[in-house]
């Protein structure tokens, strides 16, 4: 490693605005109001109940959530326990970009009281979140909204909004959330033509509002295949009469769903966000939100179907599973309308960036590479994860950089074609697959 | 790399007392004889008839077993072909380290005999054993026992017995093997109750010992979940009208038993340590113990009923494929009662050590980590084994510092956080997960 | 990295002559006519398409196929698109190396003129083959033929022809396939006899020209087991009254010919090269020769049966997927019958060599190892394939260098270790195991 090209570069990566193409947001109240807020990220909660057993009989009841200072005090103690994390760091990382507060603060005996006040002085006030965007040179952020939120006064200059489409494929099954369909569209899904007009209207709301895509996490393993409307009627019907599918009618109805999705992509020229590959609910002593886990046994193989019958569309793909990732980047090497979007989750981490990274580099055009997304649920948090994958960008790009002066097949790689390079992964590339306008400042054109 | 810095890490790890978690050592005889011995491991006889096949008509034929020095006249013309390998490696640390020779005397013509004659005149002396733990600061050594193992006169302060389970879970269809249990429990297992009575009475007998923990080495994509105490006892019964239970038998039973010894656990309050993923008797014309293989195709899902099941129980856990290696990161960053523990077999080699290393060091918190076992048949092969795999942590943990002076989201590591995190995941966490006493010496508390 | 290690060791290592043992060359046209033969290669069309999806109705439609010049053209304004990738590296160095063209030339506009008149200038004489291979070293060039095919006049001295046998497994189907197989057999194929028949008949005529190998690439998660003669007769009855075989028919009947071809490679004491784990025609929109992916869940598992049942047949074989890569590696390193071999198509790309390369280094005997392949269709591509491999390798031995510095288990290795390491794994060992004659020249015996 050298450590001061390394450095060189990620200070300019670091430069760039910052395009977010996937957050948990709420664009009503992006930020946070206290460091409480940012403790109860699942990450928090999930590592320290990981590190020593949290008492509470349900998920919710492990940490006071209502109570944001109780549940600062609750997660403190237990944070040195696990101060070796990437997500502790993300933690510092905010208390001294945005707190003022180096890490020392952090191991003060009872320090908890301070830490909590000054972060309501930062963050507690009206003008905390225009700030932190300006800090943070934070231009884009993609949203993850239901068919049916409200998202009339978004600022779409700043905001994009994303359907999540769960609800049509899983959701059908849960008799609140068949209400709540029935609700938007103002009739009963009893017709496939039904669904088929939900997604449509859904996508058609969300367009006005400048949708930048539609989005689906996806089971383990899932399968696409061609469902006749017919058959997809006929398991329709049964759920409306109250008879839950079986496994494989369950499987055969999301792959009908999906595709209607995939069909209003393409009316309206949305590209599909897919997210491979996560068991919910798998931990039952888990925290909310720390309760899912993923399958060593992936396939993206499920996905041929519909990567061939909709060649128009296109489908940003990220994998949560590391054995999933070259066959990710070999999809996004040969298939004209894959490509692979940021490092999720559990493989949001170090090595494993690290690894699909130079996968990725090595074979996927490079006009096709999203470098990354958040995934934040407050717009704290994109900075420091943004950084955490800039760091391994830069990594690769140095080490690229050293190669290539060595290298018997490569051209020497200049500090200029290492920042072109981010510049396309982080920017241009992720605003033009995603359909989205350029960003006004010529930094990021 | 910074080698010094490296080389530096690596001397203070190593000057670290060895808390060694899990060994297939012979407390009775728990050191080699002569270089023979140590050449028998099965690592000298598979690799170098993988080099170049032996002959014999069976596995026990390929090698003069009988005959410490005909074996390691068998061997030492093959040592060539696999001087390229860790395992070799760890020969020459033995041999430099414990019987003063330097790698040259392997490579001498005929050097067998004097190789053969120095290793008596070394190990075969009555306070060889001493000597060697205290040359090597070994401070405690998990053992593997059967449940019907005499383990009167154990050195307790040494060795903790732990209670290897397959005979629970596969043993019940070898008649031999349930013979054996029922002399054990002084009468036949005709009931479930039986099965419960034998698993509680070896357990209560370890612990009479100083039990560290119950473990079993998994077939691949075992499955775990709810088996009523009927249909156990319906299997039991097959069993013992002479009836052989087909795969969907063997696998409810094998759920059954394997949660009738987390109820023992729980009881005792011991932790159950899974080692996760082995194909048995794979390799026909192998040679004794290998012959194993593993499959790339383990998922630890599996596991999902029982670690919820058992929240109360600790299940330190290790995994044989490299596939299954962000799956046991990522539950034991989630779950509160799974430890990722060492790096078993295949899997025992630098390049995956390494990933797996920084993989949990990055994301599960700290205080879980368990760093390293030997899985040696003698002592003498726990230095060499550990120095590997300290190496390979000096490595992680100087990138970590290095990194560190220049991450955006990381405080400077100084040496002593690196060495701190050393000896948690080399001493303070085995022996606190384990519930061990802390070691006599301060260096090790 | 020592850069200046590394540069020295590649700098030796790429002085070596090259042994390729599997390769698509046209032993009749084996060096191309000019750069559109070389972007007709489907790395540059699926890259090119999967940056920018070209028009066209069917696979062969997207690029002028026909007309080499037209190729060029449409290929060249995607290029900087892949600019990234290892395969355009691979194109510079042709364009350096052999056409003595600078990567500039690929950077002018409308460029593409004249870099292919100066590709015609070189490539299209009649002495251009002879002094490629001069020019590269090349020496022996193992081929991949059809049964029936006509190779007569080869040149044994460069090549050795290797027996594809995919149709004797899926062919048998394919009622084309069945006429040409009878066609060369001078009878139908209606008894499993006759299956022997034709492939001891071109094992037998193979080898009258040098064969080195039978080789299949094989499906994913391909099965080998035990078929009775009689179940065997029984399918190829059905076959040939016309009935297509259902799966489990099919994988019987894969499972019985591929046991008859190892047969035959026992007889005449050849090696079966196996390549594991393609999934042919996924991606329904690619280019020709640009479909086929590989699926992450593929285990070798499968194979157990084979290499069991045939201990005296040589396996050399490849993995397409990383996930199978350490079940590869376990396999050679106790199996005396199975050898690592190269790194295939997918996983032919840095970062995974990088892996797979040093895990066998550190635990598979070294005489075992077969380092490297290129897979090529012209001999213009054998060189820089084969650097990014000596690349890679000589990455894997300066690091080994430098460790073994302060490897505690280590001697110091030197210079002349690590490349009589690479000698090894280049060279002497792919002859040695395929049964060739060393090389003439003093450096490559």
């Amino acid at each position: 490693m050298d450590a001061s090209l390394v450095a060189d570069l990620f200070r300019q990566i670091d430069a760039l605005p910052i395009v977010d193409i996937h957050t948990h947001i709420d664009w009503q109240r992006p930020t946070a109001r206290n460091i409480g807020d940012i403790l109860s990220y699942h990450y928090y909660t999930e590592l320290t109940h990981s590190a020593e057993a949290q008492p509470g009989e349900s998920p919710e009841e492990r940490f006071p959530f209502g109570d944001s200072e109780q549940l600062t005090r609750a997660i403190w103690n237990k944070l040195p326990l696990i101060g070796n994390t990437v997500q502790y760091d993300w933690l510092m990382t905010i208390s001294r970009e945005y707190l003022g507060l180096p890490a020392g603060a952090w191991r003060e005996p009872d320090g908890w009281q301070s830490v909590f006040r000054r972060s309501v002085e930062v963050m507690d006030r009206p003008e905390w979140g225009a700030q932190l965007l300006e800090q943070s040179h934070i231009r884009r952020v993609m949203l993850t909204n239901r068919y049916d939120e409200d998202i009339d006064g978004l600022d779409e200059a700043l905001f994009s909004p994303c359907l999540r489409t769960e609800s049509f494929l899983h959701g059908i099954h849960d008799s609140a959330e068949r209400e709540q369909m029935a609700a938007f569209l103002e009739r009963p899904l009893r017709q496939v033509a039904d669904v088929v007009a939900i997604i449509d209207k859904a996508v058609a709301c969300f367009c006005d509002h400048g949708m930048a895509y539609a989005a689906l996490s996806t089971t383990v393993n899932m399968r696409t295949f061609f469902v006749a409307e017919e058959e997809a009627q006929r398991l329709l019907d049964r759920v409306n009469e109250g008879v839950a599918l079986d496994a494989q009618g369950l499987e055969a109805w999301n792959a009908y769903a999906l595709a209607r999705v995939c069909d209003a992509c393409r009316r309206h020229g949305k590209p599909f966000h897919l997210m491979v590959g996560v068991n919910r609910n798998t931990y039952a002593h888990g925290v909310p939100s720390g309760m899912d886990l993923f399958d060593s046994l992936n396939s993206l193989s499920g996905f041929d179907y519909l990567f061939n019958a909709y060649p128009d569309v296109s489908f940003p793909t990220s994998v949560l599973a590391d054995t999933t990732g070259l066959e990710l980047t070999a999809a996004a090497w040969i298939r004209h309308n894959v490509f692979p979007s940021g490092h999720w989750w559990y493989s949001n981490q170090p090595i494993d960036i690290a690894r699909e990274l130079r996968r990725r580099l090595d074979v996927v055009p490079r006009n096709k590479l999203i470098g990354y997304y958040s995934d934040a649920y407050y717009l704290e948090f994109v900075l420091p994860k943004f950084r955490m994958y800039k760091f391994e960008l830069a990594m690769a790009l140095a080490e690229r950089m050293e190669r290539s002066k060595i290298h018997p097949n490569m051209e020497p790689m200049t500090r200029d074609d290492a920042l072109d390079l981010a510049q396309e992964m982080l920017i241009t590339n992720p605003l033009c697959i995603l359909g989205l306008p350029s960003l006004p400042h010529p930094s990021g054109s």
